[in-house]
């Protein structure tokens, strides 16, 4: 049996990749990578130039993305039965003694579509997972400003949630991060308004990528790629 | 004029370290890092065995920890006295031309002592951040579990807050880390059984470093080192 190598990679820049993930990527024979189908994907992007000439790459394209609403029971099950085909193709490759590194953006634990392998795989064949530098570290560190001091309280919210439940956890914490903008932004916009917040709110495109723009949300533009943030920093103690 | 560099090490394990961490380690003339008077020091230990055999080392010793409470004005006097020693050495190193590493445990815009250096030169001298895995990342990573699916909300807490501020903030998110336990546990434990939560709580020890354990925090010791994170992992959508 070989073994399925989770590993995250972080925000962006190749060598804010951990060593272990570095030598994991430059030896793997082979790599698997989730993406929107016609495009490159993330992960694999942040690889180039790392693989081994005869590494086998194995793309896992998104049956859907935004085309149905998640709330949609398609949308589930579309993705269950994608999940289910990678799962069985790289189970395949383990068993038959293969090491797979499954490259993944940021930290494969928080948020990362990685896990729905992971769960689906951990009791049946060796599964390792690699920790990273996660999107939002890569985007406090880009606007120049530590997040948190002192008691302050984080606070991370995915931009699908409802806009009363925005508003009431962002009036209620010291430093926020707020993840998966794309067409939420104007709700996001109107919660941190109602928080009364907007105007601490920083806008974070590519963090750590060769595209990175950091600005006040209040500058931003209304149309925001699939990687952003908008991060509020914390104002604990301080000596 | 050189650089200080603030230089996230991740968690604990040497190649969890970014390659750019590694190679700025590795390449330093200059390294600083904090301790506890008397001891090693977590960041110093991480690097053990990488620097360059003629790199000059500069300790900064806290000069209080635990012994005055945070409360106490004497504490806070204390503390900005030795930020401001340890900040005229370090401008005066970079202002005679050379790059100086200060070695961070975890990343250094996380509730990092890093950052109260950061704020007093970054407007005299170069400074330069390295972004790192956080300690929280390391210990979601040791349980084995994925910290957050789908829309969950994730908050972060110091076990430094009051009990009945732990317990609402316990209370209404999904997913939870905590940190800075130490001899809050009796607190913590308190606040997690008031929010219903204590039995869904894990308790990390030393994530990513050789002692590092993991176990329910209804079965954990009382007294947890200053290296331990409570977490309790979030339940969200998931095809
Ligand atoms: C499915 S989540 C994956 C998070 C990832 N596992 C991590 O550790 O950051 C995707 C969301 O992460 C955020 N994100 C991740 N990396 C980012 C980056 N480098 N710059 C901006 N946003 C990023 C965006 O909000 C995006 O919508
Ligand atoms: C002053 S904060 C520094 C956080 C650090 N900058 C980070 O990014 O994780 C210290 C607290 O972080 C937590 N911590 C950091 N690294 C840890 C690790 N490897 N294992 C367990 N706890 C850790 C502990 O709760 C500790 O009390």
């Amino acid at each position: 049996m070989g073994t399925l190598h989770g590993v995250g990679l972080g925000p962006g820049a190749q060598d804010l990749m951990s060593v272990r993930a570095d030598r994991l990527v430059r030896g793997a024979g082979h790599v698997a990578f989730f993406r929107k189908a016609g495009r490159k994907g993330q992960a694999r992007a942040i690889v180039d130039g790392m693989l081994h000439a005869d590494a086998v790459e194995f793309p896992m394209e998104y049956p859907v993305t935004t085309e149905i609403p998640v709330a949609d029971p398609r949308y589930n099950d579309m993705l269950s039965a994608f999940y289910t085909d990678c799962t069985a193709h790289l189970r395949g490759l383990v068993e038959a003694g293969a090491d797979v590194v499954v490259l993944c953006e940021g930290d494969p634990f928080f948020y990362g579509s990685f896990m729905h392998l992971y769960t689906r795989l951990k009791d049946v064949i060796p599964v390792e997972v690699v920790p990273a530098i996660t999107g939002m570290s890569g985007a406090w560190t880009a606007t120049g400003q530590p997040i948190t001091w002192g008691d302050d309280v984080l606070t991370v919210l995915m931009a699908t949630l409802p806009e009363d439940v925005l508003a009431e956890k962002i009036a209620a914490t010291d430093a926020l991060v707020v993840m998966k903008i794309g067409r939420n932004l104007p709700k996001l916009k109107r919660a941190l308004r109602a928080a009364g917040r907007l105007e601490d709110a920083w806008m974070v495109e590519y963090a750590q990528m060769p595209r990175q723009r950091v600005q006040r949300l209040v500058d931003a533009d209304e149309v925001t790629p699939y990687f952003s943030i908008v991060l509020i920093h914390g104002q604990g103690r301080r000596p």
